[in-house]
């Protein structure tokens, strides 16, 4: 399995997910505007992986900055994280990674500055390698949920990818299979940008677990006959009361689910809970390029000159969710009690 | 506005809409082989649309008939017929316009030959001028339920493309606007084929009526953000019950606009209702290549090797669907009834 992100002789390296699965091509960032500008452009994407880039970014932006004393140091610190924080607006982790690096910062302000850098070199690994545990907890929780010949329909790219590695979404579908449990997954290809067809095929494929590709559309016509047991998606930002931003479609497989009585499950890691914001009417969601949508392999498929919209992500309302898988264990409705259950247990 | 079919120089000559919008292509069809190949391959498409072809292309195949007497003629014209009844199975358009000729022929047993032959071209062509003037019933009924600053999504083009003018949703949309109504259009651009972002955009723009495009996976989020105001889509065949069968992605279309209290609506010419079916249950929906999935503009989006699923059609259930626009007036629930009004009429 090739690493989403790694540290490569003092670079955050990312293969590139624009390009999967027709090439293996990475990215080297050498300085926190560069891992900025692979966030946007979404080099890498995926709420826990952002949150993990981000951490890396900082610690580089950290490593770059020449200061008289700590407070010279967190000065500039914090000038790189704001520009950092605004690369992508929907996907909390982002927000959640920034802040611990800047916590471990300010705990260190009676270190040298050089000590500092190396706590927050530690913090950024320490981040990577959580997240991959955290998934697999993730994972444990979850299988409990998967029957021995489950179809599951999963939506974007919630999985290696989208994360340190393992994913979340799809970490629940690799911990089922190593409980030995046949499963087998039916991939929306998620347009505009084609997670689903390009990184979520790609994925399974790599790992032998039987994957069918649709188009987003025809999600709806495989539940209405009956040919998927369980939806289990990722999360960008969940909000107190248990409303999940995640990638734009979510929202439409929810609802099909609902009609068609099959749960609806999300995973998703503590950091994506959000408790500042009471509803998901509170998260932002991105407005990203039209050009995203209009152009395909560098063609466009829509005349000039018409207007096109492209929400990135879409709220998905606590009463359409069956259950939020965490690292801590699986949360049901009310999810204002339940969710903040599973931050205690952190 | 371009012709989608017309006779020409003794040849059936269609805008190519696999290649719209980039290209505007003529296929000129000599034969009904051709005209079949033409409707296999999506060149011309629209359950209308395919009548009207099936029409002018067993007029063709008559023409090139040689036979020494009506028996001999219509043993031919029927092996033909048969042929063609099997290029598409999902739109009843298809046979209705076929058994129509058929008819005709049988009716004109008593004529030589040659004059069977003129009977059929005139009935082909009166296939072909009545379909418009029936959309434009259609308009007329359907435009009554459209109100002045309304917001209408559609899904694939059932526009004046996939007929042989004005459409039958998007005639009703044309309708509302020659009755002096501002109304806008979000599109869904309808993978796999496209047809929302390459034809109904395309037609749209070409007539001045505004339209934004969208993926098929945000229209859940226009509908829930109070953003639409109704849907209005065709159909390739609707059974006796009301239960309507349409290109994928119309059942998930219609259980959103359910779930946010959105009126559905279907506009189809009475050509499109087949009591010769119970229920949708009983409607064969087309599986297509998956080549038309993972290909787009020549590339492949997806990894070798995996599954991948293409019905082309979904079923949308009479409880679904709000009314039924016809050119003989509106039919509501329960359809077993209002439909056969509809055809009474005729």
């Amino acid at each position: 399995m090739i690493k989403t992100i790694e540290y490569v002789d003092g670079m955050v390296r990312m293969i590139d997910q624009t390009r999967l699965p027709a090439e293996k091509v990475f990215v080297d960032c050498k300085t926190i505007e560069e891992v900025g500008q692979a966030i946007k452009t979404m080099v890498i994407r995926g709420a826990p992986a952002i949150g993990v880039a981000a951490a890396m970014g900082v610690s580089l932006g950290a490593d770059a900055i020449t200061a008289a004393n700590f407070d010279e140091f967190y000065d500039a610190m914090k000038r790189q994280c704001d520009r950092l924080g605004k690369s992508r607006p929907t996907a909390v982790n982002l927000a959640w990674a920034i802040d611990r690096m800047k916590q471990v910062a300010r705990d260190s302000k009676n270190f040298s500055i050089a000590a500092v850098k190396v706590r927050l070199k530690q913090e950024a690994l320490a981040i990577l390698t959580e997240d991959v545990s955290i998934n697999k907890s993730m994972g444990q929780h979850g299988q409990t949920l998967v029957k021995n010949g489950n179809v599951i329909l999963t939506h974007c790219n919630a999985g290696a990818l989208a994360t340190a590695g393992f994913g979340t979404a799809l970490g629940v579908i690799r911990a089922s299979v190593n409980a030995g449990k046949n499963v087998r997954v039916l991939a929306n290809e998620t347009r505009p940008f084609l997670q689903g067809a390009r990184l979520t095929a790609w994925e399974l494929k790599e790992d032998g677990i039987p994957v069918k590709l649709i188009t987003d559309n025809m999600c709806g016509f495989f539940m209405k006959n009956q040919q998927v047991d369980m939806v289990i998606v990722g999360a960008d930002r969940i909000a107190k009361n248990g409303d999940v931003a995640n990638k734009i479609g979510t929202y439409m497989v929810a609802v099909l689910a609902k009609e068609n009585r099959i749960p609806f499950y999300v995973a998703a890691p503590v950091s994506t809970l959000d408790f500042a914001l009471a509803s998901g009417d509170e998260i932002p969601i991105e407005e990203r390029s039209a050009e995203e949508v209009v152009n395909i392999n560098g063609k466009r498929i829509a005349p000039e000159g018409i207007e096109v919209a492209h929400p990135a992500f879409d709220i998905t309302p606590n009463k359409l969710v069956t259950a939020i898988i965490t690292e801590n264990g699986i949360a049901r409705a009310p999810y204002t009690a339940s969710l903040q259950t599973m931050v205690k247990k952190k």
